[in-house]
């Protein structure tokens, strides 16, 4: 399988580099005949675009979106759907010392170890800049499913949470952090800004729902819905932990604690709890999908770390590019983009073998 | 991609319900050459096995697995290895309320809404006893990874975990729960025989350690190490939750706490920490994989739970049959299993690649 | 991609050597609900089963299919089911001259040349009795595609063709060459017995019809119905050639005399002509799918041919075994088999794209 | 398996439509470190462009290839290679017609019975100008196997063949036929330009020689080298027979005949003959690898055609774009790319199975 693809019906290539002229996806399997434009995908790119706040890198993309294939007259046609980004404002010349020594904690020697070399202006294909073609990516998904609603956030920041109590839906728009909690929104500001003004950086945890998902979605045994979805979120940029429903707390409950019992539904039956965060036997049950991601603080620090250089010599490096004091903030959208291409995979998965 | 398969070059497929004849693997894509026989997978489904210890389900099987062809004069021939576990201790007879409503927390309703009916004896294709067959595989999977050492164990039960300093690694084989901490184990022995008795069940944390790893596995972007880890665990029956190296304690860390800087080292850097698990931009960096899987406890419990009927009518349950009071003790060899798979996969596609 | 899987949605799994314990065929992504059981494989398997004249290899199978996994109450579930067949007639003594030296025209070289060493008992896994798997496969598969009637027979032997003007369906069944003309089958008994006597081979030609095949079936561009149906039975043992509808006299033709001309029909258009055997741009037409196969002679003959020894000594081989002289009328059936699973896979796979 | 996807660990995804923007490919799973720049593959391009004698159709293309991604400093970098072709000659008010009526021998019907509606504009996705991503990644494919040389040119136009004991590599080059026999270009003059004269079209023969595949590449049983160079080729537009080695005619030989008898040799046997075309068992015995394919007649032709609309209704149809009046002259670069495509995935695969 190709390692630049994800999906089984349903499946997206990307490509591209952070300094290279252009990033993009190519989208297979879509169905056809579904209304699309460029201006149905560029409000995701937008959300994602970093320059908007003091929050993010100051590396300034339009991030504009094109459609070079697959659609005809306003339509999806069932071909592949090519989509392209350009790269505007790469900065070369600030990356020539990461050319000679590994930063720490960056992919760096992993790539040089892997590959014999790598493009290592601005991170070359392990920068997060990737993740835009997820997100226009994701926004094709998303016409696939149009009766899920997904909505991700970020809950915590810095080790400091949201309170469930002061959950605002309407609040996710209103502050630079994604943050469903106005107080804490106002908490992480200065958390945020003194990493930045520190020269440091801060760890955040995006949590993401999916309402509206029918139940029978998902493949056993191995193409189950929660494995690929841990493989969809673990594969992005930074993220080190995945979590279905009560994740790592159910492991603290007991069974009956646990047990999401339910009742005579309307459609199906109803359920009075949630701890499995909708999937059970890697089969969606009707209830909404949760799903909780770790992001580790970002990489790129002020403080000098001491590492070795490409000919194995001793050294010290900080990271003196443009960086994100919270990459977790930003990876909210490509969260919500990564639920939207597993789901509109098994949509169509489901459909192809179960009718 | 079939559903029923794992890997990319090395690859296996399962089939088999709990309650059928048998269930079992078939591997494809072993390179050819390697020493093999029964004798050395069984072993691995031995440690597996139930019926060992009052602390995990009465079924009692011996779990003998044969090889069905890929093998000739005791080596692999690079040809498909079918693997082969015959049932002996079903007793369908346990299973009769359960054809008729769904268990609260078992896939039961998930595979009615997909597939219109299921094979209810045992929990069917859902059953944790598939897992043998996965544990058989990895078995296989070892034997193409010679220079790797796999080590997974019990690190946490009903909220109770091991004291890191009183970690010892010959502890694991002395006690039923496959925990490194003697102290811990007396501990558990408590708490879980505490579930059993009273019909209740615990959850588990499994961390798993895979050391001699080289620098340069994994395949970004789409088939990342730490990718490919997320989805074989999270696939694992009853896990919720995948952690690599710091996992969401990382998240609470600021870059300079989260650093892992490098100093000069007989063959390539040495790393001064590892929050990272071993894995930078979904490739392994030389240094020990660490991942931790969450278990939720066993859904299969005697206190009676609410829930409906097939036709829709509310109910009660509670389950008879022979169960686990922790599931995730059994899934330590399970967890190494995985690990293995995913690593064997990795080292061929890496030389398929890069030479 | 699994190298002993074949199909995207509906797949199969294939193991097993000529000379092993068992062979068999893991089925995956069936859709559930279908009824099943081994008395609706067996016919095919009959069908393609030795040992029934003498115009076949005398080697004597019964080729019992077994169902392990995947059916409950006499339908199938939607979970992988694994199909086994039993080997009962291997003499492996035949065999030791094999070990020693390569056989022309058979794998044996090849084999050596890429796993360094082979079982060589019977050719193994290069053996055409591997094909009794697909055959099972392809009779699960018939099930999916219920709309779909498939029909194989031998259009050529050693040269000598069937009289289009004498076809019969009827007399597919009543001689033991599948040979749709009564006069072609009495000389093909002259011929084949003839080759059988002297030591010798013949080549045939199978020619496949597929009725009822809707029109849209297929995935441009590189999942066409044509591309699939080529690999599937260029994949067959002893094939070297394929043809879809007119196919290679199609290049002699002008554009005239090879266009499909359409007028107004019941469903969709009514095609005058089918030069085009039903697919077009990669996706059928509604039309009979029309595929012919060549199959080469037997390379196991009397005649003793030069080689060379494991060693890179000259010597000279023939073939002491049991043996096909005419290993193309045994083919029949497989191509059947084959078609069905193609056609299987893509009504799913259209069914997931386009709903 | 995306459908516009083709390859296990050398892969290769293109898009685009005739009257696009654009067309591409993204080439994934390159190994890094190859010296590469796009003048490596422009020449393949241009022995593929249309326009440039009257033999082909007149739309005149300069594609330009572009890389954009995958490449640092002149060397592949292993990660996926985007490779751009922009479209500068459409002139869409040719095809008018086209929208309302469906071409016979065209793939309109049939895009139209999948998918609902299609992009009508040069035959949209069905268009053989998407050949020229497919040449382009085959341009990097043959980077891949530098000891491989591929060589492919027609060997038959309209049923005029060359003949074998005039043939000459030196000539391909040039005429405009790719024709190695210097009189059978001259005959083909006459024929290709009277077929152009009088809008009619002729169908052709293109056969392919790869010298220097080491014995070993192929992985049966179903990614056999010759299944999948089978559906490389058939996958290609207008392709309807593909034969390896002998094809169909050794469907008329005896096994004696059809033997191909070994000697010793300085590496490995030497074979006497070559009539399975280099390949046995699916894998490669280290003879050149011959593959013949068959092209139909262009299906745009000048004579109306019996047709039928959109909506159902007869009518008559004859094509008034630029067309080839014999599509499979061009056909020689672009089999001579999927032959290159196939071996480098091939290679790969056996490296990383076989080490």
């Amino acid at each position: 399988m190709s390692v630049n693809t994800f999906g089984r019906i349903f499946r997206f290539t990307t490509w591209g580099e952070s300094h290279g002229p252009a990033l993009g996806a190519v989208v297979d399997g879509c169905p056809p005949g579904l209304a699309i434009s460029e201006a149905d995908l560029q409000p995701y790119l937008d959300a994602r675009r970093p320059g908007q706040s003091k929050y993010t890198t100051q590396r300034n993309e339009p991030d504009h979106v094109k459609i070079l294939s697959g659609t005809f007259e306003g339509r999806t046609t069932g071909t592949p759907i090519s989509l392209m980004i350009e790269n505007t404002d790469q900065r070369s010349k600030d990356y020539s010392e990461v050319a000679l020594a590994y930063r720490p904690g960056h992919a760096d020697y992993a790539y040089d170890a892997k590959y014999g070399f790598r493009d290592y202006r601005g991170g070359g294909r392990s920068s997060a800049r990737e993740t835009a073609a997820r997100v226009a990516a994701g926004g094709v998904a998303r016409l696939v499913i149009p009766e899920v609603e997904i909505l991700a956030y970020v809950s915590e920041i810095g080790g400091d949470a949201i309170d469930p109590a002061k959950f605002d839906e309407r609040e996710i728009a209103r502050n630079p952090f994604f943050c469903p909690d106005a107080e804490a929104a106002k908490r992480w500001e200065k958390i945020v800004d003194g990493a930045r003004l520190s020269g440091s950086s801060v760890g955040a945890v995006v949590e993401c729902v999916a309402a509206g998902v029918p139940a029978g979605w998902g493949a056993p045994l191995y193409g189950k819905l929660d494995a690929d979805l841990a493989a969809a979120m673990m594969g992005i940029n930074a993220v080190k932990g995945v979590e279905i429903g009560d994740g790592f707390a159910a492991a603290r409950l007991t069974g009956e604690q646990n047990a999401d019992p339910m009742r005579p539904g309307a459609r199906g039956p109803d359920f009075t709890a949630n701890h499995a965060g909708g999937i059970a036997g890697g089969i969606s049950t009707g209830q909404p999908v949760v799903v909780r991601v770790a992001f580790k603080p970002t990489s790129s620090i002020l403080t000098p770390q001491p590492t070795v250089t490409k000919d194995g010599e001793a050294t010290e490096m900080f990271t003196k590019g443009r960086h994100d004091p919270c990459v977790g903030i930003r990876g909210a959208p490509v969260v919500e983009a990564m639920m939207a291409l597993v789901l509109a995979d098994h949509k169509l998965l489901h459909r192809g073998q179960c009718g």
